[in-house]
C-alpha cells in the first residue's frame, strides 16, 4: 500500500494505491478481482469501492466529508489486496474549497460549506477527446468565461461536426484490433480524471455524461453487464472529486431502443451504491416531450433541454426539484434547428429561465471550416451571449443570494417574468416594452432602490420613479378590480425591449 | 307590411317591415309579442325570427342562400302581425359579394362562394360607442389597413383606458333614470347594425362579441332570461348580415362567477335556434389555461388568446377546428403585460401562428394622453406591425390559397416552423439564424423557385442555392441517421433572424 498523503482536506481526495502482481495476472483483473474498503471515523463506517488502474495497481479514492482521524481497511478476493489498513487525518478545507454542490431550499444549490452555488454551465461534449493542445485552449477559454459548470461526456461523440477520431480508446483493444468492452483503458480514464481535476481547481463543476446515443465505436451498444461495470468503474474513479455531477445520459430517450427505461433507474441506483459522496445526479432528455419521472428519489435535480422556457415555473412546480435547462438551444448558425438561435435569443432565454425559478445552460455552434465547434470540442468562443450571461450571473450572485422564487402563476406573471429573493425583486420584461410599470413593486413602502437593467447592453441605471397610478375601478364579471394603486410607486421606462428591473428595499434608497 | 325590395342578391339582406299599433301598446312589446316567419323556397322552409324595432315597427331580416322565388308567411300572437305574406326573388350575387364565411377543409375558412378567406383581424372593442366623428375615423383607418375582420362588442366597455361614457344606452331608461334590461334601445341596436353594414361593404367581417366582463352599467349582470332575450334579439337583427361572426364573449371565464358554464352552451344553442344562416360561432377565453371544450358541435372554430404561440399546432390538433388566436398580445407600451409587446414580437407571433397552422389577430395599445387606444376605441393606428401583417397576408393569399398545413411535430418542426400549401412550402426561422438550411426542402426535385423573405423589412429575394450536403452518418441509439442528403439542394442564408423561405415547385424555377 502506497499513499503519499497523511492529511487530506475536507472535501479533497484521499487516494491510496495498492499493488498485487497476482491479481494483475487474473484472466480479467477489472472483472475478476473485487476490491473495496471500509473507511471509519469514530463509529461511522463508509464503504468505498476501489478500482483497478492497469498493471498491478489498484486504487481507492475517497472524499472525506468530516474532519478527524479516518482509518480504512480493504476487502478483496485477492489476499494481497485484502485486509490492508491505512489512516489519515482530515483537516479543514483550504480557502476556495467549498465542497461538493448540494441541493438547497428545494429549488436551488449550494456548496457543502453553505456557500450559494448558481449553475451557469456550458457544454463541450467531447472536449477531453480532442488533441491536447486544443484541450489546453479550452481550459484557457474557460478561465476567462463566466461558466462554473461544464457538461462533458467520457465517451467520444460521433455526430455532425464531430466526426474526427478520438484522442484515446476508452477500452483496450484485442489483438484483432477490436475493442474489448470488458477491459477499460486506464490511460483514457486517467486523462479524464486529470481534466476533471483541472476543472476543479478552476472552480468549475464537471457534469459528467455517462451515456449518449451518438456513437460509431460501440460504446452505446455494450451489454447491460458492461454498462453497469462501466458505471461502477466511473463512480469508483470519480466520486472522490468534489466537482463531479452525474448526468446519466445526454438524450437518454434516443437510447431507449437499446436501453429500456428500467435501465436508467438501475444506473441511478448503482451510483447510490457506489458513490459514497452521493454527488448530484440527473438525466437529460432528447425529445422536448420525453420526461423521465424526475420525482424519483434518486434524481437530485431536473436536467432537461427545452426551448419553451416560459414554462420553467410550470416544470419546477411539477417536479419540485431544482431545474436546470441545460440546452434551451444554442447560440450559433449551423443548419440544425437546435443550434442556430441568435445570441439575443439565448440571453433572453437565460433571463426568462432564471426569473421563472430555474437555471439555464450555454452552448455555442457557429459554423467553422474545420468543424471546431465549442459545443462539441471546446476551443474558443466566438459568440456574443457569454458576456451577457456573465453579467446576469453577477447580478444573481450579488443581489439574489437566496435564489429566485418566481411570482405567479397569476396574471401578469405568465407574460412578464418576476421573481423575488429576500428583499430584492427582479422583473424581466423581455419582448415587452411598457412605458410605465408598477405590478410587482412593493405595496407598502417607497423605501427602495430601483434599477433599470439593460440585459443586452449590460448597463444599470437608476429608474425614473413616478407616483403610483390608480388602475381604473371596474367590474370584472362579479369581481371589482382596480380603484387602488397596485404598488406604492411606479416606474417610467424607456419603452424598449430586453429590460429588467431590480428593486431592493433599502434605507438609502427612498424613491420619492 | 312594407318592403321596398322585390329582388335580393344571394347572401344579401331581404328586409321586411311590419306595423302594429296594437302590439306597440303591449305592456312590453319586446317581451310580450312573438313575431317570426317561415320563408319558403320550393319545398324548403326556413324559420326566421323577427324583432321589434320600437314604436309600431316589427322587422324580418333574412339572408337568402339560394337563388329563386322565395315567399314568407308571418306568425305572431298579435293578429295584426300574423299571417302576413310576401315574396321576393333571390338573384345572383353582385361582384364582391362572396357570401358568409364558412369553415373549409377542417382548419381553414372560405366564403360561401368558395373563395378562400384568411382571417387577418384586428380588435376595437368599443368603437361603435365612441363619438361619431371618431367612428368615421376608425372606418377610414380600416379602409387603409390590412385587416379583413374586426372584433367588436355591442355593449360599451368600462376598463382601463376606456372610461368614457358610451354614445348610446343599449337599453331604454325608466322614468327614474335606471336602465330597463327588458326594453332594448332600438336606436343603439340600429346604429350597431348600420356599422356592421359599413364594414360589410368594406369587405370586413364583424366578429360580434355578445358578452364581456368589463362593465359599470349592469349589462354584465342582467338576469339569465334577459341575457337569453338579448341573444335572440341580436340574432334576429344581425343574422341577415353576411359578414357577422358570433363571439359569445370576450374572456368568458372572467364572467364565470356570474354566468355558469352551462350558460355558454345554452347561448350557442340559442344562436343555432335563432340564426338561420348559422354564422360562425366561437368563444374567447381570458386565462391562458381556461379552455372551453371547443370540440362541442356548436363551436365552428377555436377562438383563443394565448401568448405561447409555438403551441399552435398542438391546439389545432387537440380541437380539430380552425384556430384563431385573436390576442397573441398587442403591440403597444401600456402598463398591462398583455398590451406592451414590440411590433417585432407581434409580427413574429403572426408568422409562428400562421406557419403552425392557425390564424392570428391584431391589437394596438400605445399610451395616449387622451386614452384613445385603437384596441378599445379605434381611431388611428400608430404601430409598425400592421404593414408587416399586410405583407404576410399578401404572401398567404398569393402563395397558399389552400391554407397552410404545418409540418411536424417531429424534429425540427417544434423549433423552426414549417408548413405546406399544395406545391408551396413556407419555412419560418424566427429567432433562428442558420447560415445553411435544407430540412423541409423538396427531396425529389431541384425544379423549384426559392425565395428568401425578410418578414420585417418586407423584402423578397431569390435564395442562394447550394448543393445538397450530407449529414454525417451516425448511430443515434439503435437507429442510424444521416448518410444521405435531407433534400435535393440546400440554401445559403444571410445569417440573421426573422427570415422565412418560400419554396415553390416550378418549371421556371430550376435552382441548380
Amino acid at each position: 500500500m502506497t499513499t503519499t498523503m497523511t492529511t487530506t482536506e475536507r472535501w479533497d481526495i484521499f487516494e491510496a494505491e495498492f499493488r498485487s502482481a497476482a491479481a494483475a495476472d487474473a484472466a480479467n483483473p477489472f472483472r475478476d478481482i473485487a476490491f473495496s474498503a471500509v473507511f471509519t471515523l469514530g463509529n461511522r463506517t463508509v464503504p468505498v469501492t476501489g478500482f483497478h488502474d492497469g498493471g498491478d495497481v489498484w486504487r481507492l479514492r475517497f472524499m472525506p466529508d468530516a474532519e478527524g482521524e479516518w482509518t480504512l481497511r480493504t476487502r478483496s478476493n485477492d489476499p494481497a489486496l485484502d485486509g490492508q489498513q491505512a489512516a489519515f487525518t482530515c483537516i479543514a478545507p483550504a480557502k476556495g474549497n467549498h465542497g461538493p454542490v448540494r441541493v438547497r431550499d428545494r429549488f436551488h444549490f449550494e456548496y457543502a460549506d453553505g456557500t450559494p452555488y448558481f449553475p451557469f454551465g456550458t457544454t463541450c461534449y467531447a472536449w477531453t477527446q480532442q488533441p491536447l493542445a486544443m484541450q489546453e485552449q479550452t481550459l484557457a477559454t474557460l478561465a476567462g468565461a463566466p461558466f462554473n459548470k461544464i457538461r462533458m461526456g467520457f465517451f467520444p461523440k460521433d455526430y455532425n461536426f464531430s466526426t474526427n477520431e478520438p484522442l484515446m480508446d476508452c477500452y483496450q483493444r484485442r489483438a484483432d484490433g477490436t475493442l474489448d468492452f470488458d477491459r477499460p483503458n486506464p490511460a483514457a480514464f486517467a486523462h479524464f480524471d486529470a481534466q476533471i481535476e483541472r476543472l476543479r481547481d478552476m472552480g468549475i463543476e464537471a457534469d459528467v455524461i455517462l451515456f449518449h446515443p451518438y456513437d460509431r465505436w460501440g460504446y452505446a451498444d455494450m451489454t447491460e453487464d458492461q454498462d453497469f461495470a462501466y458505471v461502477r468503474y466511473m463512480a469508483a474513479r470519480l466520486s472522490g472529486y468534489r466537482n463531479v455531477w452525474w448526468s446519466l445520459a445526454n438524450e437518454y430517450d434516443f437510447l431507449l431502443n437499446t436501453k429500456p427505461m428500467l435501465f436508467w433507474d438501475r444506473v441511478f441506483q448503482l451510483l447510490e451504491e457506489t458513490d459514497p459522496a452521493r454527488h448530484l445526479a440527473s438525466i437529460h432528455n432528447g425529445d422536448p416531450d420525453a420526461a423521465y419521472d424526475h420525482r424519483k428519489p434518486w434524481v437530485s435535480h431536473v436536467c432537461l433541454q427545452h426551448w419553451d422556457v416560459k414554462r420553467t415555473a410550470e416544470w419546477r412546480h411539477v417536479w419540485g426539484k431544482p431545474l436546470v435547462n441545460d440546452e434551451p438551444q444554442y447560440e450559433g448558425n449551423i443548419w440544425c434547428a437546435w443550434g442556430s438561435i441568435t445570441p439575443q435569443e439565448l440571453v433572453h432565454r437565460y433571463w426568462l429561465t432564471l426569473v421563472r425559478g430555474g437555471y439555464a445552460g450555454h452552448g455555442e455552434t457557429y459554423e467553422d471550416p474545420d468543424d471546431l465547434l465549442w459545443w462539441a470540442k471546446g476551443g474558443v468562443l466566438h459568440g456574443d451571449a457569454p458576456a451577457r450571461i456573465g453579467f446576469l450571473r453577477g447580478l444573481v450572485e450579488a443581489h439574489a443570494p437566496a435564489g429566485l422564487t418566481p411570482f405567479g402563476p397569476e396574471w401578469p406573471w405568465s407574460r412578464v417574468s418576476g421573481a423575488a429573493s429576500g428583499d430584492t425583486t427582479f422583473i424581466y420584461f423581455g419582448e415587452h416594452q411598457p412605458a410605465l410599470w408598477s405590478t410587482g413593486l412593493p405595496v407598502d413602502t417607497t423605501d427602495c432602490r430601483v434599477t433599470v437593467i439593460d440585459t443586452w447592453a449590460m448597463t444599470e441605471e437608476p429608474a425614473q420613479i413616478v407616483p403610483a397610478f390608480v388602475p381604473h375601478r371596474s367590474r370584472h364579471g362579479g369581481v371589482v378590480r382596480g380603484g387602488t394603486p397596485d404598488a406604492a410607486f411606479a416606474v417610467r421606462l424607456p419603452g424598449r425591449p430586453w429590460l429588467a428591473l431590480r428593486v431592493t428595499r433599502s434605507p438609502q434608497g427612498r424613491v420619492s
